[in-house]
């Protein structure tokens, strides 16, 4: 063995400890949301301070920093595997992204985020918006803290930013938002103003949890998330979490007069979670093991919950099924009357719930929201009206109290500023890639009603599932369309679907 | 703050981050056994070889060398707290013994454990003893290298017995045994010939599930089990694991017409989990923060499963409880009847399902075996064999296939050799405690009929549960009893017990 050979293969057993102790993390973070004793939150913040400090220490050792120093060098780096080159790169990332940040304000700020998580929960379940306030604050801080640390190009939001969508800055999202608030502007109010509005009372009849467990296991199945690799359980705000491409969870909430938010999450999730499942195993204990942004990410989960579940052709085959495990709540509604039932669209409340058409909406006001308490120009405490106000200007609903409003998402109790934008990012990526898709396997439609997901599993895992974070999100959009980030796919689709079914 | 308190508090933030560790090494088992993906088992077993290299490390580090050097200094060690006393003692046996170990071996070692008990499960359910047979093999090479290098007085199974059941050695358990052995077959005789046999039809009726769990969960509240500190779950073998005293958890297993199993599995785990959830916080973060010995946990395990659960005045106030929760099948049992019936003893196949009177042959059984197996004087090709033969000369009956013989047990698949010994003392515990008890209680039967545990829970949280692993067993022992390891009240509460029920 060269001594290059050498230090590489030293290298590898080092960053797989670290990501040894990131899936113990993930394990933990999976335990303490799908109901771990009440008690035992103190300690186990405790826990999870100790294991991110031990992540911490070793990506910012000495020790790395040899490595770094040593594998960048150009007669080294070159030959290195190309899973090593990538491997070095996110190190080197991430380690000067960290060095900056003292170990200790990093610890209280892990223990912070695990207490501020679970005094959410309570604070929501209350609407009670001053529980939560304080832990807001304190998180708020430590990111303006870090966001001074790190230094930031022009806006403070964009090195934020970059934790989530790496390349993607401040001003494409003001550009990309706008058009797309441009466009869905007069949509949302055809839609409103239609008189040809769907008949949904047959949706919000008793389907008990019990079967509507049942129905998401046989839509997972035929979704092809694979249960030998994952579970399924029930938690207050649904997610996925890899674990390792071998062990991908998701959850999902049960809701009796309303099947469609367990079943469309559950879809949601596994759209994350067939993602993760499809990871190539070469790149298990490398952090390139790992979907490549989050709006990459979301872009699978919402390709899987809007273009295929809310497909017309995937109830062409699976309105039997649904019809199987429910009461008879369907048997006199025709599959056109169900189809638009559930893709009625109107302006809501709670994000998870909306509809794909005023889904957008919700997330620019979050988005414009945590800019401006990261900017400074808008303080927590004012924090509820704000909220309120956007809701009726964008949406024209105002919450009754906060738990239905600025409570209602789990993403700032730990800290995730930043992340939203990644939610609308996701949808235009993922008009994106259904265009792509199509012009691919023309007879997308089709594979669909007959529940034939092989060449689309296949698509997905060549240009996108299998690379992990070894492509870059820019990298991927550019394979597959020849262009960049675009929101007319996705204004196309809405406005194509929302005017045929609203006819106007 | 002076030179040795500064040093004993960086010694406890040390110590502290070795049990952080370790805990996060317990969810991580919790999770395995609570049903983890299948395919994530090799991966898993990567992440817990890595968490436990790095407690090993710590644990035999040169800073734990120094440590240990500079606090048992005669005029430093009188100048700490109790606790960061016995804190040393623990670290400097531990120190002592793995410092002996290759640190390589361990970590395979510990890799091995993961994998063998997944396989040891599939295996369980195919009977197949030569799946597991290579994993057992392996297993016990290790335990025998480590014998090796650890060094032994007298029989190399003492050594091994210092980790369950520290100081108490071979000639104890074999001289104890025997006395219980000598006692025993008389009863059982007696017993098997008795014309005055229960009826007990009626216990073995459709008892659904959903309707057990029920059952479970007012019978752990009625016990003062926690639930804020813990969670009930469902595996193929039942176990309770401490994560710290505000995080106890238990499992059970359910059988839809015998729900004698889950529920005495309950109370059993139950009574592990009321001893870990009733330690001294103060403790946290220290290896005293632990039961202290096996046997004494399995007496608080027994205690509650034979001495309350099995008790005629438990049954005075449960028995509505469980008429409540079933479908009619008591409905012409009387009392009496039904007392009998749940204490019915005869010999049986499987250790977990056995009666209390029949319960100690089957762990002398294994205790023999074992003992062969580390002395070299039986191989593992020969313990199928073997096993079933014991069977038939102690209890008379013969496994119809080695998934009910042995394979039944989880212990081997992860090298727990020198653990089984701890059942039959904890047994023998359980009754010298209880004798205890009652004579500082003496209104002990009301108190259970009333289900009125206040004395009770306070009379163990005094002596036993709050004092963690401060208190060494023997201590235990002679400060409720003023004696030593003694097996005669367990052999006058049984012939009292059984010569009554059998009428000889």
């Amino acid at each position: 063995m060269s001594n290059i050979q050498a230090l590489e293969k030293e290298f590898r057993e080092y960053v797989k400890k670290i990501e040894d102790f990131n899936e113990a993390l993930s394990v933990l973070a999976w335990d303490s949301r799908i109901g771990a004793p009440k008690k035992g939150v103190q300690q186990r913040s405790e826990i999870i301070g100790t294991l991110s400090t031990e992540v911490f220490q070793l990506s910012t050792s000495n020790q790395m920093s040899n490595f770094i120093e040593k594998l960048t060098e150009k007669d080294v780096y070159k030959q290195l595997s190309i899973i090593t080159q990538k491997t070095v790169d996110e190190c080197k990332k991430k380690y000067e992204r960290n060095v900056k940040i003292p170990k200790e304000e990093y610890k209280q700020y892990v223990m912070l985020q695990a207490e501020s998580e679970s005094i959410w929960e309570e604070a929501k379940d209350q609407a009670d918006f001053d529980m939560f306030r304080p832990y807001l604050e304190k998180l708020l801080e430590f990111k303006k803290k870090f966001i001074h640390y790190w230094g930031y190009n022009e806006h403070p939001y964009n090195t934020l930013l970059d934790d989530y969508e790496p390349g993607i800055f401040v001003d494409t999202i003001d550009h990309v938002f706008s058009e797309l608030r441009d466009g869905l502007i007069p949509l949302v109010k055809g839609v409103s103003e239609s008189p040809h509005q769907p008949q949904t009372d047959f949706i919000y009849q008793p389907f008990s949890k019990e079967q509507q467990k049942h129905l998401n296991i046989d839509i997972l199945n035929e979704m092809g998330y694979d249960f030998s690799k994952g579970r399924l359980d029930e938690t207050v705000h649904p997610f996925a979490i890899g674990i390792n491409p071998n062990d991908v969870r998701i959850t999902t909430k049960y809701k009796e007069d309303d099947f469609k938010l367990a079943l469309f999450g559950t879809i949601h999730e596994g759209g994350h979670a067939l993602y993760e499942q499809n990871i190539s195993e070469e790149l298990i204990g490398t952090p390139l093991c790992d979907g490549t942004s989050m709006g990459i990410h979301e872009s699978q989960s919402l390709f899987w919950e809007k273009f295929i579940g809310k497909h017309y052709s995937f109830w062409e085959r699976n309105y039997q099924v649904l019809k199987k495990h429910s009461n008879g709540q369907f048997d006199d509604v025709s599959l056109e009357q169900f189809y638009f039932a559930i893709n009625e669209a109107k302006p809501s409340l709670i994000r998870i719930e909306s509809d794909e058409l005023t889904y957008c909406l919700h997330i620019i006001l979050r988005y414009e929201l945590e800019k401006s308490l990261i900017e400074g120009s808008l303080d927590v405490k004012d924090l509820p009206e704000a909220w309120n106000e956007k809701m009726k200007e964008y949406l024209g609903v105002v919450p009754n109290h906060n738990g239905e409003g600025v409570l209602q998402d789990v993403h700032w109790s730990f800290g995730a500023f930043g992340y939203f934008p990644s939610y609308a990012l996701g949808y235009i990526y993922a008009a994106q890639i259904k265009e792509a898709i199509v012009r691919d396997l023309p007879q997308f439609d089709q594979y669909i009603s007959q529940g034939d997901y092989t060449l689309i599993h296949e698509w997905l895992k060549k240009h996108i599932h299998q690379h992990g974070a070894m492509k870059k999100p820019a990298e991927i959009i550019k394979d597959i369309t020849g262009n960049g980030i675009n929101a007319k796919p996705l204004l196309s689709y809405l406005n194509e679907k929302y005017r045929r079914l609203y006819q106007f």
